[in-house]
C-alpha cells in the first residue's frame, strides 16, 4: 500500500513524515520569540503562528486551549492528556494531507503557509518540556550483563535484583541539554595510580556516551499515589533519544556505595522533536522475555509495550569522517516505560508533568549493537576501529557523537526522531594557586 | 550584655529571637493567597503585606525589586543575592527593634500591625522554594562510619575516596515537602528470606528517619561552569533542618549498583523557615578535622564553614508520648556546603536557584549522638528504650518525628529552625488481581 502522501513536498526518507508529527520548542533568527512547533518533511509548522492565523478553526475542541501553542515549553500542551494530544495530531496530520478535508486552513492560504511553515534550517531548536526531576534506569539487559561482565565477570555478572526490578537512580535535571549544544569534558578526581589510593584533580579520560531512549511524563501523580501497570500508558507523553555522557574513571572512583554522581551530571543530551506515543504505537512490540516472573504490580500481561525502533550511533572525528559504530533496536529492553513508572511509584513517589524517565543503555547481542564504548573498548583494552584508520577506546576532543533513530522502512511513512548530537570540547584547564 | 529587644512581645525562648528573621512562605485562613514571610517569636511578618503597606518606604534599595515579596516561593528573593538579603534582614530587625530608628513602620502603624503581624499558629505554612534538583551528601563522618561498621566492619568501615571527596546521590526533588505534611510508610520490594533470593512486594518494617541539614542556593549557575571554594559562599541562601525519610529493607535491596532510590523518593521533610546564612554568620565554626589533605579544589584553609547547631530529635508515639532519642551538634561533618557545592559543580554540573544540597545524616560519637535509627538500633538487633516503658528499632505507624535545631544559649537572642515534624500513616493496602 502507498503511503498517504502530503501537499507539502516531503524527502521520502525524511524522519517526520505524515506519519510521525513530533512536537518541539523553536525559535528563528526573525523572530526570536519561542514556540511550540511540529516537524514535517524539511519544515517546521510554529503552532502558535498557525493558532494565530487561525489554523485550528476546524478543530473547536482545542480553541479554549490554544494558549498552550504559545508557551516557551511543551508541559502546558502535554497537560491536555493524550486523548487531546491524539485529535491535535490527526488534525494536522488532515491539515497537511493531499487532497484532505481541509485545504483553506494552510495549503491554499498563501500567507498562512508564508508565516507558519518555516524551513527547518532556519530554526533553533530548544529543550522541549520544562524538567522537574530525571530518572535513568538501567533495563539494557545486554549492556547491564556486558558491564557486569567486566567488573564481577560472567558469573556473577547481574546483580541479584536486575530481573525483579527496573534498578535506576535519580539524575540531575539541571545538565539536560538539546541536541547540539557541544559537551564540554570534564574534570574530577580520578585515581590514576589504584596502588596509592590517591586521587588527583584531572581532565576524565574515560570519557564515554551511552545510547538511550528518554521518555517524557504528561500527567502529574500525588505524593503516595501509586500508578498502577495497567493505567501507566497514560501518564507518557512521548520519547527522545537520551545520550547520557559518562566519565567512566570518575565515576569508578566516586559511584561506592550511593551511585553515579559528577560522572554523569555534567551533560545529558536530548533529540529535540518528541514523538507522541500515537506515532509509536505502530512499531510496538514485545521487550526482552524475562525469566524472572514479575511481581504483579510489574506484570504486563505480554502488552506491546517496547518499539521497534532502530537506532544507530555514528562518531565523527574534528576532521569530519563519519563511523557508525553501534546498530541495535530499542527492543533491547529488559522493563518497559510503564514497568519503570509503575516501580517508580510504587512506594509513593510524585511525578510532575515534563518528569524524563531514561530507558539505560540500549545494547544488543552482537559485537556491532554495543551501546557504549566502556562494552565497545573492554574499558579501554580494545581498540575500537574508525573509518580513515583512527582509532579510540573512548571519546576524543573534537568527537561528535549522533544517535539516530527511525520506526518502520516504508519510504515515505518513516517515523524517525532527528539527530541527539553533540561534540566533545576541551575540559576547562582548572587553576589552584 | 542584655540582648537586643523589640517592642513586640517575643518569648525568651524563642527560636525566632530578633537576632534570626528566618524566612519562610504562609498562607492564612481569612487570606489563602501564598506570601513570603519572616517569622519574629510567634508571629509571623507578612511581606507582601508589609510591602503594600508602604513597610518597606525607608529602604529605597529593595523599592524597585517589592514584587518578590508577593511571590509564593522565596526564589525571586533569594535571586537579589546575598548584600540585598543582608540589608532586607538588618532592615527588618530595625523595624521591630525597641527604641529603634523607624517606629512609624510598623510599631505605632496599628493598621499595618494588625494586617501584617500575624500569629503563627494562624498561618499554614508551605514548602519555602521551587526545588529545581535536590542533591544528598553523606558528610556526616561519625554517621558514615557507623553505618560502614554495621555492613564491612570496623576495618573497612569507610570506603577509600570518603575522605577525599564529599561523595553524595542526586535525589527526588518532588518528593520534598514542608514540616507537618504525614508521610506514609511506602511499599516496596524487600528481600524477607535473603536465602531464596525472592523479592516481596510489602510495606516498609525498616522506617527510618535521618537527621540533616539542608542548604538552598540563591545563585545560578551555569553548564560547564566550576565554581570555586572561595566564591561558594555567595551561592549560599540559608539553612532548613531535614529529616531524609529512609526505609531500609527497601534500601538493602535495591542499591547495588546505582544507589537508593524508591527506598529514599517517598518523603523528604523540611522546617519551613530559612534561615539566613548571616543569621548563622556568628555560629560559624570548623566541622571535624580531616586527616586526609583535600585536593586544591577543596581546599578551605581553615575557614570556618561549618556551624554550631544544637540539634535533637524527638520520637512521638501515637499516645502522645514525647522522646528525645538523638542530641548532637551541626558540627559533626566532614566537608561543608562551600565544599560541597566546589564538588558538585568542578566537572560542570551547572545549579538553578532554589536547588537544595543535604549534609548527609549528622551523628556525634556518643551513643546519644546517633542521628538515624539504623544505627541507635544496629540494624534491628538492639531495642531504643522510649518513655512511658515502649520500645523501637525502626517506626512505628503513628510515630512523629521532630527534629529541633537552635544555635547559641543567650536567652532572648536564639537562632533557631523551628520544627520540622512529619508522622507516619499506615501504608497503602495494594491490591492486584
Ligand atoms: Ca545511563
Ligand atoms: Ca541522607
Ligand atoms: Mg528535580
Ligand atoms: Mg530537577
Ligand atoms: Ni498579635
Amino acid at each position: 500500500m502507498a503511503p498517504l502522501q502530503s501537499w507539502l513536498d516531503i524527502d521520502p526518507k525524511s524522519d517526520f513524515s505524515l506519519y510521525n508529527i513530533p512536537f518541539g520548542i523553536v525559535s528563528t533568527a526573525a523572530d526570536q520569540e519561542i514556540h511550540t512547533a511540529i516537524a514535517i518533511g524539511d519544515h517546521v509548522l510554529d503552532l502558535h503562528v498557525f493558532a494565530q492565523g487561525n489554523g485550528f478553526s476546524a478543530l473547536s475542541i482545542i480553541q479554549p486551549h490554544q494558549a498552550v501553542f504559545s508557551q516557551s515549553t511543551l508541559n502546558d500542551f502535554a497537560a491536555l492528556g493524550r486523548p487531546m494530544h491524539r485529535v491535535v495530531r490527526e488534525y494536522l496530520q488532515s491539515v497537511l494531507l493531499k487532497d484532505g478535508p481541509f485545504p483553506d486552513v494552510l495549503e491554499t492560504n498563501k500567507d498562512l503557509r508564508t508565516a507558519a511553515l518555516i524551513p527547518h534550517r532556519q530554526c533553533q531548536m530548544h529543550l522541549p518540556m520544562r524538567i522537574g526531576d530525571y530518572t535513568d534506569f538501567y533495563a539494557g539487559l545486554h549492556h547491564a550483563y556486558n558491564v557486569g561482565v567486566l567488573s564481577r565477570g560472567p558469573e556473577n555478572a547481574l546483580q541479584p535484583n536486575y530481573k525483579h526490578l527496573p534498578v535506576g537512580y535519580h539524575g540531575r535535571a539541571s545538565s539536560i541539554v538539546v541536541s547540539g549544544t557541544p559537551i564540554r569534558r570534564p574534570n574530577g578526581q580520578i585515581l590514576s595510580d589504584p596502588k596509592t589510593k590517591e586521587p588527583l584533580l584531572a581532565p576524565c579520560r574515560k570519557l564515554d556516551m551511552e545510547l538511550e531512549l528518554g521518555c517524557f511524563l504528561c500527567k502529574p501523580t500525588a505524593l503516595s499515589q501509586p500508578i498502577c501497570i495497567q493505567d501507566a500508558q497514560d501518564n507518557l507523553f512521548g520519547v527522545v533519544l537520551l545520550n547520557d555522557w559518562s566519565a567512566r574513571d570518575i565515576q569508578a572512583w566516586e559511584y561506592v556505595p550511593l551511585g553515579p554522581f559528577n560522572s554523569k551530571n555534567f551533560g545529558t543530551t536530548i533529540s529535540p522533536w518528541i514523538v507522541l506515543m500515537d506515532a509509536l504505537e505502530p512499531f510496538a512490540t514485545v521487550g526482552i522475555q524475562n525469566d524472572v516472573k514479575p511481581l504483579p504490580y510489574l506484570d504486563e500481561r505480554g502488552r506491546k509495550s517496547h518499539f521497534e525502533i532502530d537506532l544507530s550511533v555514528i562518531l565523527t572525528t574534528s576532521a569530519g569522517k563519519s563511523s557508525k559504530i553501534c546498530t541495535t533496536s530499542a527492543r533491547n529492553l529488559l522493563f518497559s516505560f510503564p514497568q519503570m513508572l509503575a516501580h517508580h511509584t510504587v512506594g509513593g513517589c510524585p511525578f510532575n508533568i515534563g518528569d524524563l524517565l531514561g530507558s539505560g543503555t540500549i545494547s544488543g547481542e552482537d559485537m556491532s549493537a554495543k551501546g557504549c564504548l566502556l562494552e565497545q573498548s573492554e574499558n579501554g583494552k580494545i581498540s575500537i576501529k574508525l573509518e580513515d584508520g583512527e582509532e579510540r577506546t573512548f571519546l576524543n576532543d573534537g568527537d561528535t557523537i549522533t544517535i539516530k533513530g527511525v520506526c518502520g522502512d516504508q519510504i515515505g511513512a518513516l517515523v524517525g526522531f532527528g539527530d541527539c548530537a553533540g561534540r566533545i570540547d576541551p575540559a576547562l584547564e582548572l587553576e589552584y594557586d
